[in-house]
Parts: structure tokens; sequence; C-alpha cells
């Protein structure tokens, strides 16, 4: 079956793709109300999210739009130190796209919400236009997490001397992607993966986390600028420090690409206190995505510029963040 | 300035347009910490929606994609008995957009917000290809609110002898985008509003309101439907209570619309207990949207069909949900 402009009317069609598709993927007591709004349980402390997935190809090496839209939202809640529960979910269809792509995208999505233990209890679905020979499909997720009383993790919590720890390897999802859309041959995965282990794992140790931050659009390099602009710090990273596959490092040699400005979607940065350091990174490299996790650098007094790289023979550069078009599309 | 690919990136161009554009425009504690997640206060129970928009032309009569944007998920939470607290909000801009018109869009959201006492708290922002000569957005809006302890409104809490109110006349929304479409030269202007001000003067006055809906996608017709399927009843309905402007009415006798089908964006209906209906009427009626509200019909046990219209002349006739397109893309 193909998506009609009729699917979007709300009327039968939208009814009939709703109990078909996303209810049957996404069953659960509260979206099973299928009120303008679903009631759930709360807590005294939230956290609130968003983000629209607008990645092409819909389906990649190492993951899909699906996996993608659910990961995304849940590592952004995780990075605020909460406990992800509620998902909503907005899908904005292409008249013409393969209903068969859409239950593909929709199991990926329940599958990783199982695993992330979060549910999804509310959704709109919405056709557009065709734009695309094959249709396409953009994902919105909301997430909604509970917080603890006691956490605050901020970029503005960051004090000097805190050791910046990477979660594992830069780029592959970047590469993946690009590697799809040129059909070059090689055996690069996505890396997109949900957090919750490792965050959990830290913050269940009593590891003092004072900012995480999901390394995805923009790269490492943006993100320690958005550090060093919130905490008035400069960030001083070691070159030598930063995990970088051999397999992705070739790829951005051939292609002039730098590992610092690419987009990731499992992996993540987090400013620590100083001596809780090696106690985290042992803690995170006994994690499913966390091998080659690595204390990167620190945060020092503000210098002349916010994020320095020591570089392996001795010598510093200065760390801009991404500025142009990056890649577009890769989430 | 128009939007570029890079704008899209996640690097400075996008830090660039979310500090003058949506920061902006949405400025408040929560949103100013520019973390992944927000952090806000909670309550012990939630309620949780999601809707995208899609509405072409992006301003029409009577108003423009962002008012309708928080209004239609203000209304979502408010239909289930919320106070709406918070709203996310995920932009998807067409490369070539001028920037103005997001300006535009953004100041209108931010108004509509601060009417509805719902701050927004997260965003997210992507650059897609352009689909439209002159661009064009799309925007999502999730919402949280907080229900009350002994609040439980939702279609499986009809029981025969409630009233059914219509809080306006129908049609308006849809008939004021396919004027603008059509270039039609009339003074239709779509209904679009938040209705925080009628569902808390009802609730408020203790009116037992077991279900309600706001009349959008699909019409009242479905919305009929949707209640029959939930409670198990039959809905009849007096043809001559339903309120239709004569201008609506005279453009629907022109295209050989049905008023039942049509779209609004500032409408609900409601299930009341019996012997609250005329108290709420007269609440209604007192209220800056609800002039022309009026009792159109009652939940009876279920008889042959889900929905029955009792025509002004003493007949009697079969209402169906909306089938097929309705018109695509007014939402």
């Amino acid at each position: 079956m193909r998506i009609t402009m009729a699917h979007g009317s709300g009327g039968q069609e939208t009814e009939q793709l709703i109990r078909d598709v996303f209810a049957a993927a996404f069953d659960n007591r509260f979206q099973r109300e299928m009120e303008d709004a679903a009631a759930v349980p709360g807590a005294q402390r939230l956290a609130v999210t968003t983000d629209s997935f607008v990645v092409r190809p819909l389906f990649f090496p190492g993951g899909d739009i699906g996996k993608l839209s659910v990961c995304g939202t849940v590592n952004d809640l995780l990075m605020r130190g909460a406990v992800p529960q509620y998902l909503t979910c907005g899908f904005i269809i292409e008249e013409g796209t393969e209903s068969a792509i859409l239950e593909s995208v929709t199991a990926s999505m329940a599958e990783t919400a199982a695993e992330a233990g979060v549910l999804i209890v509310a959704g709109d679905t919405k056709v557009v236009e065709r734009a695309h020979e094959d249709g396409g499909i953009i994902i919105n997720t909301a997430g909604v997490g509970f917080l603890r009383e006691d956490t605050e993790i901020s970029a503005s919590q960051i004090v000097p001397g805190d050791k910046v720890i990477l979660s594992g390897s830069l780029g592959e999802h970047h590469a993946a992607i690009l590697s799809a859309r040129m059909g070059m041959q090689n055996a690069i995965l996505s890396d997109v993966a949900q957090l919750t282990e490792p965050v959990s794992i830290l913050l269940g140790a009593g590891i003092h986390v004072h900012a995480m931050r999901d390394v995805t659009r923009g790269g490492l390099a943006t993100i320690l600028h958005e550090f060093a602009a919130r905490s008035g710090l400069t960030f001083v990273l070691s070159e030598k420090e930063i995990p970088v596959s051999d397999m992705v490092r070739d790829f951005c040699g051939i292609l002039g690409l730098d590992p610092l400005m690419m987009g990731n979607e499992g992996k993540f940065v987090a400013a620590i206190a100083g001596e809780d350091a090696e106690e985290a990174l042992h803690l995170l490299k006994g994690t499913a995505c966390g091998k080659d996790a690595s204390i990167i650098g620190e945060a020092r007094p503000r210098e002349d510029v916010p994020v320095i790289m020591e570089t392996p023979i001795g010598g510093e550069r200065v760390i801009s963040p991404l500025v142009g078009e990056g890649l577009p599309r890769i989430c």
C-alpha cells in the first residue's frame, strides 16, 4: 500500500493507518486511550526535549531513521541526568511512500524504545506532497524524563580541573551516511545507540558528572565551544587521546574531513570532577559502547581562546566550531 | 536573509539562528539554559501530546502556522482536562525560506503561548531541500500539561443521557484555508484560537465534563464516531441546533462541502452530564469564543448505527465519518 493524501485527512484512512501501523507497533495502555493527549504518571522535576529527524537515506549501514529518532531524544534526556520515560512522535510522510517502509521504521522505533525503557504515548501523522521519487519520512520525537531532586547537570556547572571524557571513537555516523549517499564500499557502520547503560552506570556509581552532551550535528568541536561559552572556561584537549577508528581516519583523509566536526549518534562527552575521572573511565570501558572511552582533556581557567588542541609533537592549535554546511540531513 | 543548508548543520550558523530568532522570541529561564533538555518543575499526573503543522499557505485569513501550532497542542492538552504548561517546537525549514517569515511565525507563536500561559522550553531546527518556490516551514509542537488528581476526561467516560455541546459554529478554518488557496474573495476568517478560557470556566465551575475533543481534521462527524466507538453508545444530533454561519453555509453550498466534515481550530465538542448541560451552555455563551455554543444532541444506549442526525423536517439520516481526502494540509 502507498500512502495517499487521504491518510492525512483526519478521517477514516488516518484512523486505519494509526491502528494498523502506529498503534500496532507502539502498543501500551497510555496510547491505547486514543485521546487528544495521553494521561501519564509524573514526577516533581521533569526534563523536556525535542528533535526532528530528516536523515536520508532512511535506512543506512548500522541503523535507520526509526532507531535514530528514538536514540536522539532518549540521549538528550540522559544528557541532562534524567531517566527517560515518555516519547511522542510526529510523522510527516510524503505521499507515495510505501507503507512497508513505515512499518519497518516503526518496528525499529518500538524495539529501540523497549531497550531504552521508554513508552511512546502520543503521536500525530501528516501527509505532504511527494518531494522524492521513492517518498520520504520526517520524524519528530519529543521526550519527557524524570529528574532526580538533587541532580543539576549543565555546562554552567563545569569548574577548572574537570576532566573531559569522550565515550568512544568519533565520526562513524557521519561517515556511514556519507558513504551510503556516495555509494562508497566500506565497512563503516553508524554508531547510533541509546546511551542509557553508560549514563546510568556513571550516575549510579556517584560519579560527579558536571555536564554531558551527546556528540551529534556540529561535532565535538562545537560542543566544547558551547561548554566554554556557558562555563567561561577554556578546554585543552590532547589530540593523541581522541579516539578515531582506522577506517574513519582513512575515510576522513581521503575526503578532507575533520573528525572533530563530524556527527555521531551514540557517543557523548562529559565534564567530570577531576578526582572521579579515572573511576569514570574504568566504568565506561566496561560498557557495551564504551570500550574506546578516553580522557581527552580538561577544563582550565579562561585563556586567550576557548578550545585548544595539544598536538602529538608538542604544539598547540586553536579549535574552531563548525562553520558552514557540514553534511546536511545526517540526522 | 535566506535560510541555507548551513543553518541546519548544528554549527555556528545554527547557533546564530537559534539565538537571533528562536531564543529571542521564546525567551524564558528554562530555554535560556540551552542544554540538550530543559529541566522544569513537574506534577504527579501529566498529559502529553504532539501535533505537526503542515498548513499552506503559512499565513491565512485569521491566523498563521505559528498561532496554529501553539493553539493545536494547547487545545489537545485542554481536551484532556489538563492545565497546559510546556511546549517543545521542532522546525523543519525549507532551504531558501526568508528568515523574516520565520521571525513573523515565531512572534506569533510567542504571543499565543503567552496568552495560553505556556512556556516554550525546548526546540530543534532542521533544514531540508527546497520544495516550494517561496520556501516553507513545518512545525511540530509537543506539549506537557498538569492533570488534576481527580480528573478523568475521556470518551470512555460518556454515559447515556450525556448532552453533546458544541462550542461554536463549524467550518471557518477549513473554509478560510480553501478560500486562500483558491483566491476566493470573502470575509471568512479561520477560527484558530486557544481554548483555555472556556475549558477552565467549565471545569472551574464543577461541570461534569465526561469527554472533550477539539473539532479539527476529520470534522465533527469523525469525532462523534470516535466517541461512539470508545463509549459503545449512539449519538443523536439535531441538525437545526448545529451552528454554521451564513457565510460558511453559502461557501459550502457553492462547493458541495459538508460542515460536519470540515476542520476547525478553535472549537470543541464536549459530552456533559445531562443535569449540567444548561449551566454549561450558559457559561460557554459568556466566553469570547462561545457565543454560538449549542446543545447539539445527546448520547443514548447503542442503537443500530453510531451517529444519527434528526433533520428539521422530522426525518433521520445516518452520519458517516470522513472518508477520503477532505482537504489536505489544512493544519
